[in-house]
């Protein structure tokens, strides 16, 4: 049996381990385009800063891993083509192009950054020189040669998580940063706008300018980089912005094109539609990953895969299955996320508010303050908790919590009372583990389900 | 409507917080005996040691709490007499005794410590000058009071959370401590003795010793207290230890007298049993906390309950349905618990491994170590997980988490799981989140509940 994996991130190596878990005997080979053994993507930010001290400290599953484990990892290595009539794909690699056949073949092509439509972004066909993208070792490599080169002044077009935690890293760099995102508020596909207000007085606070609402035209500066003109969406005003280097953190794209010339079924944003065993609709072929997409657990609409939570859940399962199990995803994702940004913790799982909306789910929410510790105890921090619920019968439907730590852990409770279909009575009545140096008696998490359980009670007898 | 309640501590504050939230017009007294307003029992070793500076700052809900919600509060007032058919209760106050009529009745009458059969612990009918109770605030002011005068060196009697969270208070005020535990483990009902070994590795190297498997049979010394005198339950070693202070934490037992009198069935070890609406088996009488019982999720035996987060999930119901409302607690208690002790966290949920052996539950075991944080990011921690399954459908059934920080939380993740009945495959695949500075992408509990489903294939192959 032959299993060919495209892409050694955590997807692909994942699914590399759990083939092998399954299947002593299988064949597995991993192509992969760059040079570097699988490595986390998620922690870019911080070798950027330097909290991480070498960007080779990322590297998770080493070649020794792999070699270790017989799993053959093909590094500098592209695929050029696949025949699925005949189970053959064409790739090319060090020692030029050639034919491999295989039984199972899975599509872990990850994601490549969106450039947005700047004037003047390009020299070429590539970014110009100070313009760059950070998703992937090299980019980021070259990125932080030129920051302690050359760079002073950074303006980072994007405020989601690889925007943000990259403009944290360049203030912790001692870098003037400026943050530009054209939608209305910042981690706008993270949190709900209420939510944001706590970590935009931190970045507030600690210099760094966040323009929300706007849009960068154009690079301005000859030969040198001097600014971004930048619209407000708002009332349509410019305005510039000085910097010496961009970095584009607007988003990504997934990786695809091999799976549409096989001929998979592609979701609306041209993510891979995988089923609950990670199948695309051509026999023999799995994806996984921020190339695919899965269902929403909520919504039961599509959910595009964008964190390393649900790369590696799919690996486990399509690795299984490419080597004969028969193993499953659960019905839906909960999409639960975290990060860490200037101190505070920024957690949620379920759909954005926004989403609940659009998908015309009818929720009644809460939002309570509480303390990570009893409030006789010192040291306690504040967290702030949205959740929701279904409005029909109560059931948890999303949660988001900021604080200033302990936060991400939370979620985690959310998730699994989530992910067991419980509603907010069951999380009234959770035993939450109480000491006072640990955790309150009645945490926030309680606290929010009861506020909920009292607007229910309140609907029914209306 | 008349509510009474005995007993002004977590469990009968929060009766009679949720009766008024239920009810606005009812009639709610609570009888103290001690002169206090409700304060954490949970918090009292932390005042000790002088975390929490003073003593009166662990009063949660104040006299003027009490007064906003009109809810009376007769401290230092006891109940001597109840005429269920009268539904009338005697009490005796600081202007006297008289009869009080209740529509509901509640006893949130709490434990008081045992005082094991030593030789010398007395003197008449108290105990004498060195040796002290600390469960209530009199006791741990007295205590206190007597450390700071006269006490270099102190025997705890008991390894149990008290004794440990004392001993823990007494070295951070540079006291000689000895821990003298009669069973064969420290924690004993806590976590398994295989989880111990972090906790008494620290405590050792701070120097506090431990005997385990030990039986305190006489206090020496006259007039003031020299040692005590302790024999081996392994060899029947006998051994002097040194100390001028002696504190009793060898367990406590429920107060029940009047529970006793007025009919109420009571379990095997004294506790009022009470069904999921918190009621005694005599009609309009309740009883929550600590001098009740229920039933353990798990075994579905009989459950002591011990924690105050139970007392105040049992006050919540009871208070509602002595209102007029109809709550209902969940099916057993998964009895989460954590401490923090000499910087570990300890946390369980679940029965202890011995007791799913005499319930006759088979169970499928893994042992896992893991990181607070990725390898590769800086400053993670290492956490032990022991989680355990039933070896017929791979339900969760209990775990115990020891790590330098935030075990405590991961508990409340399993107690969740546990809640749901959920099994070990959902386990794997629940979305715990992921962020470099905040928790690794693979969460140590994804890895127990991985180990857990390789055994439980091999076991259906065979």
């Amino acid at each position: 049996m032959r299993i060919l994996i495209i892409g050694g991130g955590a997807a692909g190596a994942t699914a590399a381990q759990f083939a092998r878990k399954q299947n002593r005997d299988a064949e597995i080979i991993i192509f992969e385009a760059t040079q570097y053994s699988q490595y986390s993507k998620c922690g870019l930010p911080y070798a950027l800063s330097g909290k991480i001290v070498a960007f080779e400290n990322l590297v998770e599953f080493s070649q020794e891993w792999f070699q270790r484990n017989k799993i053959e990892l093909r590094l500098s290595t592209t695929v050029e083509r696949i025949d699925s009539s005949r189970k053959t794909i064409t790739i090319r690699g060090p020692s030029g192009s050639q034919d491999e056949l295989y039984d199972a073949l899975i599509f872990a092509t990850g994601a490549s950054p969106s450039v947005p439509p700047i004037v003047g972004i390009h020299s070429g066909d590539r970014l110009r020189d100070g313009v760059f993208q950070f998703r992937d070792m090299n980019q980021a490599k070259e990125f932080k040669d030129w920051c302690l080169k050359k760079s002073r002044n950074v303006v980072v077009i994007g405020a989601g998580l690889v925007g943000l935690e990259c403009a944290e890293a360049l203030h912790e760099m001692r870098r003037q940063v400026t943050v530009i995102e054209y939608l209305d508020s910042i981690l706008p596909t993270m949190i709900d706008p209420d939510m944001t207000d706590q970590l935009l007085a931190i970045m507030s606070n600690v210099g760094i300018a966040v323009k929300i609402s706007s849009s960068v035209e154009e690079v301005i500066g000859h030969p040198s980089i001097e600014g971004v003109m930048v619209t407000s969406r708002k009332d349509g005003k410019r305005d510039i912005v000085q910097c010496d280097t961009i970095i584009l953190a607007a988003g990504q794209k997934p990786v695809t094109s091999l799976a549409q010339q096989v001929g998979c079924d592609l979701g609306k944003a041209g993510h891979i539609i995988v089923n609950d065993r990670c199948e695309t609709t051509v026999k023999g072929i799995f994806a996984i990953g921020d190339c695919s997409q899965y269902r929403d657990a909520v919504t039961k609409t599509e959910l595009l895969v964008g964190l390393g939570t649900l790369a590696v859940k799919m690996g486990e399962i399509a690795g299984k299955n490419a080597a004969g199990g028969d193993s499953r995803l659960p019905a839906g994702f909960l999409n639960a996320r975290v990060t860490r940004l200037f101190g505070i913790e920024i957690a949620a799982v379920g759909p954005l508010s926004s989403a609940l909306t659009t998908a015309g789910i009818n929720t009644i929410q809460s939002r309570v303050k509480g303390s990570t510790l009893p409030s006789y105890y010192p040291g306690g921090k504040e967290i702030t908790v949205k959740l929701s619920a279904s409005a029909d019968d109560g059931k948890i439907i999303s949660c988001q919590i900021v604080g200033e730590k302990e936060s991400g852990l939370r979620i985690d409770v959310v998730a699994a009372l989530m992910m067991g279909n419980m509603d907010v009575r069951s999380l009234s009545m959770l035993e939450t583990a109480y000491s006072p140096p640990v955790a309150p008696c009645v945490d926030v998490l309680t606290t929010a389900a009861q506020a909920i359980l009292i607007k229910l009670d309140r609907t029914k007898r209306e």
